[in-house]
C-alpha cells in the first residue's frame, strides 16, 4: 500500500493538507452494528483541536467532523466511513516567505527532494493537521474497543526536564491541567517551564505515554507483525516523534534479567497474571493480559521564532525567521494522537488475532 | 499479509523453529541481475552464530545457508530467493521441564494464549533462532544496497551501564572484541561487567546503534510508511527490543528547538548539507541525505539461571530454574539482526521511492 | 487490506452510498508532478452519468467531481488525492418496499448475511453508483499512462445475442451510438433488441471490451500477481461482471496449440513483434509489447419492472414489483468503468515493475 | 507484497523453478491446530505429478513434500508452515536450444524484457511445476476447509471440442480417466480428440471447472475483494488460464434478467435458498450460501512438436522444434491447481470476514 494507508482488517487511508479545501480519512473493515454518530469523533478531534490555550497556536480551526458514508440509522454498515474536516482558518500569506527555502527540523526540503516541488502552505501535508484524520479513524477504534471492554488513555508523561511523579499519578487529573498532565503539580512546573522557554522564542519537546486496559491476552502477530512492532510504528509514524518505548523500554537495557523479568502468578478466578510489569504487557510480541504502556518521546516544535540559518532552494545560505502560527510544544496536543493511533492498532490486531485458533473458528461458525 | 512476511516491493517470509528441521527465508521481489552466492549471506549468519564466544550459547550450529532457488549463473534472476538453513544441534529433552510452565519474560503464556498450545522446544518460533531467516534475507538487502552505494554498520551502543565513548568511537574496531563495540576500551570493562552478571546466574541487557550511510534525501513513504516507522517497526519486532531511537531519540524531549534544530548548510557541489544530525538523517519521515542513525534497546535475556517464581499451565505458583544453553546478554549476537533488518527496509523502500515523480518515471520509460 | 482499496504503490480507496451524502474515493501514490484538474476526471465521469439516454436509469445526477487535496497549483503534489461527488437526486422512499425483502440477482441477502442489516436505500454500497470512486480514481491513472505513452480504450462488444463486426470495427464511431458500440450497424440491431426487452419489462446483457496500446514489454509481476490475474481481479470486481477474458478467452481452450501460439517475428527497428494476438498482449502473467486485450461479460439487470418470486427477512416467500429508476442494462455506462479499472491497474503495475532490474535502478540512481 | 504472495490472513508465498534445487512454499497464518501431516498434502501433490498417463509429460518426479516448520506433534502451530519438494528428473541439457531463442506462447520473451535474462531451463519460473506450491499450499486450505464444512471439487469440463454432458455428470467417477472428466463417455471421446491432436504433433486446450459447497453466505469483501473477484484473480493467475467465468459466465451475457436472476425461496428449517444457481453461489460479491462455481480456461500447451517461427535474442527471425517432455494439454493436471487455489483463496476470505459484525465480535470476545 502507499503511505497514507494503515492497518490491515480495520485500515484508515488519510488525506489532506493544512491550507488545502480540508482533511478527512476513510475508515475501512469497521464491524458493522457499531453505534456511531459524528459526537464521537467530535470528541476526540476537539481535544487536538488548536486555539486552546496560551500553549497552542492561535490558529481558529472549527474542526468539524461529517461522516459522509458507513453509517446508516446510527449504526456502522460495514461498509467504509468517510470522514470530511474542512478547512476554515487559512493564513496562506504567513507562507510566501518559506516557500523557497528549507526550514530547519520541518520536511521542508525532504518534501522536495522526494517530490520535486511542495505546497508549502502551512507544512502542507507534513502540517501537524495532517492528524485530524488520525484522530478521527482512531476515535472509531477508541469506540470499537470501548465496546469489547478494551480502554485507552493517554497523557502527557514530561515536558522538557520536567516529568509526572508516579507517586502523585491521577489519570482522572489529566484534563484538569493544559498540558495534559496527569499531575497537577508537575503541570504547574512545567507550564513555567514551557513559559520561560516561549518568552525566548524557543520551543519544548517532551514524552507522551499511552496505557491500554482490558485487552485480552493472545494478541500481536509473530514475527514481523508483533503487537509492540505495530505500536512503535504507528508511534513512531506521527510527527515529531523521535523514540518510543515499550513498558520499562530504555531502562530495560540496563537492568538485570532476575530483576526485569515479571514473576508469574496465580491471579483473580485462577487466571494468570503477573507480579509486576516491566515488559508493558507484551511478551514475545503478543499482549499477555496486563496492562500494555508505550511511550512517545516528541522532539521541540522546529519551528522557533528566533532568527535560523538555513538554505534556500537553490542551495544559498541564508537567515530565516518563521512566521505563522505555531505551538511552543506539541505534546499536549499530540497526546490524543499518541492514544488513537494506539487504539486504532490495537482494534485492528484484536480482530486479525481472530483466527488463531481452529477450535474458536470452529465455535464461531458453529461446526 | 500473516505476521511472518516483511516489505512491499522487496519481502521477506521467514519460517522455522528452534528445534524444527530448520529455518529458512524467502525473498521476493530482489531486482534481477544483482551477483548473490551463499557466501554473501553466510558472512552475516556467522556474525550471529552461537558459541563463538563465552558470552554465547554454547549450542553448535552450522547454521549453513543453502539457496534453493531464484539465482541463476551468479545473479539473482528476480524471482523468489529461497533459504534453508538446517538445524542440527538440538538438545529438546531440556526442554521438557518447562513444557507444562511459562518461564517469566518469555513468550511461553502468550504463545499458549493465542494459539492453545505451542513448540515449546527451545522456545519454537519465539526462539532467538527464529532471527536466521531475517539475517540471511538482510544480507541481499545489504547487498542491493551496496550495489546502490548504500551501507549499513551495526555496534554495540552499551551493555547494562557500560557505554561506549564517542570520542573512542572507531567502527572499524567493532570487530575487535566479541561484544562488538567499537570502543575497545568501554568493551573490556562490559566483559568485566558481565562477567560479574554471569557469576551471579544473571543477565544483561543493554543497546545497539546501526548508522546507514550513503542514502538519498527522498526515501520514505508519509504518512504511515515514513522512513522512521518502518525503521522503527522492523527494529522493535526483533525479539528482546523494548524501546526503538532515530537521531537523538529520547534525549530530543528535553532538548529545545534552537538546539535540535540542525541547520541547513552548503555542503559540497552546492549541495544541501546539515551542519550537525539531531535528526538521525530524518525530516517528515523521509531521509535527508545525512547519516540515518537508529538505535534498540534489548532488555536482558529472560533465561537465566536462578530459580525463579512462575505458575504452570494449570495455573498453579511453582518455582523453576531454567536449564538449556542460554547468552547472558543478546545484544552482541543482535548487532547483526538490528543491521540487517534495517538494510532490507531501506532496500525496499529505496524501490518504493522510485515512482515519487512523473519526470524520472518519464525518463526512466524514456518517453 | 479491508475490501475498499485497489492497488499496490497507485492505490484508491473508494467509499459511499447510493443513498449517503456522496461518493468519493482517496488516490495515494500518484506520482508528483502530473497535470490534473477536475475536467480530467469530470469527463470520465460524465461518460458513466445516469439519464444520458432513453437506455439508462432517470435519476439526474450532475455527479460534480471536487478535488479536496493532493493537487497544488495544477499539480499532483504526491500526496493523497481526495475526491468527492455529492448525491443529489435521491428518491429514498422508492425503496421502503425492499427494505425487508430480498430482490433476486441483488446483494440485498448476502449484505444482511455478512452485516447484519443494511443500508437498502437504492442498494447501499452495491448501487451501481459504487463505481463513482473507480472511475475517478481511473481517470487519474488514465492520465498518468497517457503521460507515459500507454492508451486505454473500452467498448460495447456485445448486447444480448448482438455483436459487433470486427470487419466494420471503427473505434472512433464508439461514442457515436449510446450503447458505445464501435460498429454502428451493430448498434442499430442492439437497440432494436433493447427496446422489446424493454417493452417486456426486462433487461439485457453484454459483454464489454477494452485495448490497453503502447504498454512496454514487463509489465506484471509473477506469480500472483500476474498482470492478466490482476486485470481479471479489476473486472471481476465491477459489479454485474461474471467472466472475464483475456485476448481469446474460451476460444483458446477450444483451439491448437499450432493454431493459438502468436508466432514472434521481427518488428519495426529490429524490435521483437508478434504476427497475430491470440494471447491478448500477455504472456507468463507479463506484458508483451502488443496490444491488451480484456474482455468482461455483465450479466442482465437484476432490477426487472415484472414481478418476481422471492422471501422476507423473516424467510417467507413473497412476491415483489422493483420500483426505483434503473438501467435495462448497464454495459454502455459500465464501458467506462472497465476501461478505467484497467487504466488504473496498469498503471500501479507499471510503477510496481520498475524495480525488476538491477542495471535500471543503478541507472535511476547515478551510480 | 511482491507477486510470490497470496492471502490476506491465510497467506502462501511460492518459490522454484523447474530445474532449480527444488520448489516449495510457506504457509503463515494457518490456524493453530489443524491437524496436519505430509500425506495430506502429498495426496494433492499427487494429482499433478507428471509420468501418470499418457496424456502427461514423462519427467518422472516423486514431488515428496517434506514439512520443514509450523507442525508439532501432529497439529498446526499457528507459525510458518515451510514445506520443501526437491527436484529429482531434471534434464537441463534439452533446453540448451533455446536459451537463446523465443518459444512462442511461453514467457521466454516476456521474461527476458522484465528480467533482462532468464533461468532458461525447463521455462524456469515460469514453468508447470511453479504449480508445486500452489498445491502444496492449497492442500492446507482444504484441510481446513474440511474442518469447517466446507468441501471443494474441480474437474474438468471440457477438452478441445468435447465437453461433458451434464446429464451424465457424476463427480465421482472424475477419477476414473486420466482426463479428469465426470462423465466417463465423454472422456473417451476426449481421449480419442487428444490422440489425434499428439499424432499431428499439436496441443489441445480445455476447460476446468472447481464448485465449493457448504460455504456459509456472508464470505467476501466488497468492493475490491468480492469473492468472485478474488477467485478469478487466482484463476487467471495459474499458467496458461485465459478466461475465468462464475455461474452462468458468459451465457449470462445473452441471458434475460426474468432468466438469469435466480428466485429466493424458503429452504430447510427455513433458511434463504435459491431455485436456480445462475449466479454460481455468489452475489454482490459475497457468497449467498449455495454452491460456488467457478470455471477456468487453458489455452492449448504451447509446447508442441511441429516447427515453428520464431526469433532469437538478437530479432533475428528463426524456425525451432521444441525439445523437452511436455503434456500435450494441461488440463487434467491443471484441475487440482484450480481447486487448491480455489481452496486456498475461499479459506482465507472466511477467516477474513470474521470480523464483519460487531454482535458476533463480542459473543467471540464473551463481552
Amino acid at each position: 500500500m502507499a503511505g497514507s494507508s494503515w492497518g490491515t482488517l480495520l485500515t484508515m487511508t488519510t488525506w489532506g493538507e493544512s491550507h488545502g479545501k480540508g482533511l478527512g480519512v476513510v475508515v475501512d473493515g469497521c464491524p458493522a452494528g457499531l453505534p456511531l454518530c459524528e459526537e464521537d469523533i467530535q470528541k476526540y478531534l476537539d481535544r487536538r483541536k488548536p486555539g486552546q490555550s496560551r500553549f497552542t497556536t492561535k490558529r481558529q480551526e472549527g474542526d468539524q467532523a461529517e461522516i459522509l458514508s458507513g453509517v446508516f440509522e446510527g449504526k456502522t454498515t460495514g461498509t467504509p466511513i468517510s470522514i470530511l474536516v474542512r478547512n476554515m482558518d487559512q493564513r496562506s500569506h504567513d507562507y510566501n516567505n518559506i516557500k523557497d527555502l528549507y526550514r530547519p527540523g520541518h520536511g521542508d526540503y525532504t518534501f522536495d527532494a522526494k517530490y520535486g516541488f511542495r505546497d508549502y502552505r502551512g507544512g502542507g501535508r507534513s502540517s501537524g493537521r495532517e492528524t485530524i484524520g488520525r484522530v478521527a479513524a482512531g476515535a472509531i477504534g477508541a469506540r470499537l474497543l470501548e465496546c469489547l471492554g478494551v480502554t485507552v488513555a493517554a497523557y502527557t508523561r514530561s515536558i522538557g526536564p520536567v516529568e509526572i511523579n508516579m507517586d502523585h499519578f491521577n489519570l482522572e487529573r489529566r484534563f484538569s491541567n493544559s498540558l495534559c498532565m496527569p499531575d497537577p503539580q508537575a503541570a504547574i512546573r512545567a507550564q513555567e517551564y514551557v513559559e520561560k522557554v516561549m518568552a525566548q522564542g524557543d520551543s519544548a519537546g517532551g514524552v507522551a505515554e499511552c496505557v491500554i486496559s482490558g485487552l485480552p491476552a493472545g494478541v500481536g502477530e509473530p514475527v514481523f507483525e508483533k503487537l509492540d512492532a505495530r505500536l512503535a510504528h504507528g508511534a513512531m509514524s506521527i510527527g515529531a516523534v523521535k523514540g518510543v518505548e515499550i513498558g520499562d523500554g530504555f531502562l530495560a537495557a540496563g537492568s538485570l534479567g532476575s530483576v526485569n523479568n515479571d514473576s508469574f502468578v496465580t491471579g483473580e478466578n485462577g487466571r494468570v497474571d503477573k507480579a509486576s510489569n516491566h515488559a508493558g504487557g507484551i511478551l514475545g510480541g503478543i499482549s499477555d493480559g496486563s496492562q500494555i504502556v508505550v511511550r512517545a518521546a516528541f522532539k521541540p516544535t522546529p519551528s522557533i521564532s528566533r532568527p535560523q540559518k538555513t538554505v534556500n532552494r537553490d542551495g544559498q545560505e541564508v537567515e530565516t525567521v518563521i512566521k505563522g502560527r505555531h505551538d511552543p510544544l506539541v505534546v499536549p496536543r499530540a497526546v490524543v494522537v499518541l492514544e488513537t493511533m494506539a487504539a486504532f492498532t490495537v482494534a485492528d490486531m484484536l480482530l486479525v488475532g481472530m483466527s488463531s485458533r481452529l477450535d474458536r473458528i470452529q465455535r464461531f461458525f458453529n461446526t
